[in-house]
């Protein structure tokens, strides 16, 4: 075989696995439809892919009788992924199947402080005893997903000038973590990670989403024609810093004065709550205070609220999403957040931006960014580009 | 030959096509190495291109004797596009060839008010006389790129609920060209595609570039990773009416109070000078103030790019782009407007989003939607999905 036809063939098996990956059953007559490869060709693929343990005939179709089984699709438990969402103070990992279901999932606090060696290695002792647990071992593994709480650099997959996380800066993690398990490992920002699960939990078929975290911090992940924005330094979303018009004069950590962070943050909702006589040191003792029925919190959440729907009536206009999940500890407060942010955003923007735009609670909630770290695992293993790495397993 | 064969033809021929369109001469060599081919495939697609027309061999390299000519490049002249800027009440029709250079042009005053059949009915016999004017006849010609002023569903080309386009809502402008021409149709927003012609003029490196026009009205193109940033509904980047901080109580056309284009566009800084008694009936006549030396009119052009920078800030936040490019009749004050914005975004956006984020004036200018007309065109046709309606043409 020529170099040239072991190309084509490889191609061939890419494409067709390619129109299957969504895992909706197919006909050999129907895969010959749409990739108007020959009839012959097709049966030689679909074998090709079955020898591989990528496609598996379905069942009600296998049990027709006598005739060869007519339909396939993927067989998601083929391979697995493995994915990290790995947060300030605590961090999650996964083991999942090509179709994204979580198979063995474990948390627990773990400081980003202790510096990408002790996390890292933390990661990949977790990762063995999950593939243990799952029955599954390193070589069913085909790509890993990382999410970390910092801006990281897509091309390579370094944090840069991370604020928050001491020791990661420029630091390899996808060198370092190849050393140890040699498959595709992608890193992203925790937010954009989230914004990628909750797409894949909620709205599959959206191609326009903003996640907007409001935790500690306010960030957002952005999705537009179904790609994530990172901007030229990785840093697209943070919209933690952008002046509202309340906050003239309240100082911020970042150094500037009325920043988005300095009046909405659940810090800043507890600190606004003391200083009314309140006993909130935190994001959670607002969230508490707020289902306990207090007017005053119900009040501060509500304008936390609107002030975030000021910085995204920007957003809105400049990106024009079909939704806004609003997710992170701060969300867990229910309607009242996000009756502030819908106040000022439908107020404020264009008909035409608004008319089929819906703000709503993550549904994805704690999961999101597990959930969409392993998404960001399977995007890349499961693209054309990456088939060869796919097949070559196992 | 089969149709696998065939297919598999057809996609070498493509791929060696896409390595070469950006006009950089290559060896067979480079090419085998770059594809993966074998050398024997790459002869045979190097003369398929060849009988095309679409590529040629270098000068210098053919000129070296008895052997056969060893570098090859696209050829530019191969075939053509036609792009079309269509705006409020001016329109401007050009030919360019593969490599995006203009090769005839034309433009007059057109009201987009006369409809849909009649301005595109002028711009096909304009195009019919630039196409004589240069040699060429419509089977040199392989796309149309047009750019309207107002919001297009992408993938329909369609405008949709467009305020200053009346008869033109979702009338099928590539349906209705293509009864004429049939030719891939791609049409856009108007200041999207500036972004692409000032991408292409400027700064063809940059992944992550905002056009910001401002004129009779404030609107920005926006390209992220590549690609120009639509949104749900086609209006991404409508950013002329986000509120700003100076803006309480000030009408604006839109039904709105304190829009950006109620307090920053041309019409707005002339009606400001009028009131402190300047004879100030447009942008224009600001321009010309300005050029003049007043010093109230430079102070007002001053507070229109804070204002602009107050808006942009978010959008820094949001995109964190690497270029920032202000175009429009206003851009032509020069750079009063510009330091207006660069204070007010280099203050307040965070230092990892601004070092090295550029805010320029555009250097297509005028040139930058035609151009991107033609750019709209030219990334469809010499895309690999439109290989074959390529190599198909004469």
């Amino acid at each position: 075989m020529s170099n040239s036809e072991a190309s084509s063939n490889g191609t061939g098996a890419s494409e067709l696995f390619q129109l299957l990956r969504d895992g909706e059953p197919r006909t050999r007559a129907q895969l010959a439809k749409s990739t108007g490869m020959a009839r012959s060709t097709i049966a030689a693929r679909v074998d090709e892919l079955m020898r591989m343990g990528l496609i598996a005939p379905v069942a009600e179709a296998a049990s027709t009788g006598g005739r060869p089984p007519s339909q396939f699709a993927l067989r998601s438990s083929a391979r697995v992924v493995l994915a990290a969402d790995i947060g300030a103070s605590h961090a999650n990992v996964a083991v999942a199947d090509l179709s994204g279901t979580i198979l063995a999932e474990h948390s627990e606090p773990v400081s980003i402080t202790l510096g990408p060696v002790d996390v890292l290695s933390w990661m990949l002792q977790t990762a063995a005893s999950l593939l243990a647990q799952t029955g599954r071992d390193r070589h069913d593994l085909v790509a890993i997903g990382i999410g970390v709480p910092g801006p990281v650099e897509h091309s390579t997959g370094q944090p840069v000038n991370p604020p928050i996380m001491p020791g990661w800066d420029r630091f390899d993690v996808p060198g370092w973590v190849r050393q140890h398990l040699e498959v595709p490992v992608l890193v992203d920002n925790d937010v954009n990670i989230m914004a990628l699960g909750e797409r894949a939990t909620a709205w599959p078929t959206t191609e326009h989403l903003m996640f907007v975290k409001v935790a500690t911090g306010i960030g957002a992940g952005v999705i537009s024609s179904g790609m994530l924005l990172r901007g030229a330094q990785g840093v697209a979303g943070d919209i933690g810093h952008v002046r509202v018009a309340r906050g003239a004069g309240v100082p911020c950590h970042c150094g500037n004065t009325g920043c988005l962070e300095a009046l909405a943050s659940g810090p800043a909702i507890a600190r606004a709550l003391r200083e009314q006589g309140a006993d909130t040191q935190n994001g959670s003792d607002v969230v508490a205070l707020v289902k306990s029925g207090n007017v005053e919190a119900i009040q501060a959440v509500r304008q936390a609220g609107r002030d975030i729907g000021e910085v995204l009536t920007a957003c809105v206009s400049l990106m024009n999403p079909e939704v806004i999940a609003l997710g992170g500890s701060m969300a867990r407060v229910g309607e009242h957040l996000i009756a502030g942010v819908r106040e000022v955003v439908y107020t404020r923007s264009m008909p035409l931006a608004t008319g089929h735009l819906s703000i709503v609670q993550s549904t994805a909630a704690g999961k999101a960014g597990i959930i969409g770290a392993s998404m960001l695992a399977l995007d890349h293993v499961l693209s054309p580009a990456a088939f060869h790495s796919l097949a070559g397993r196992r």
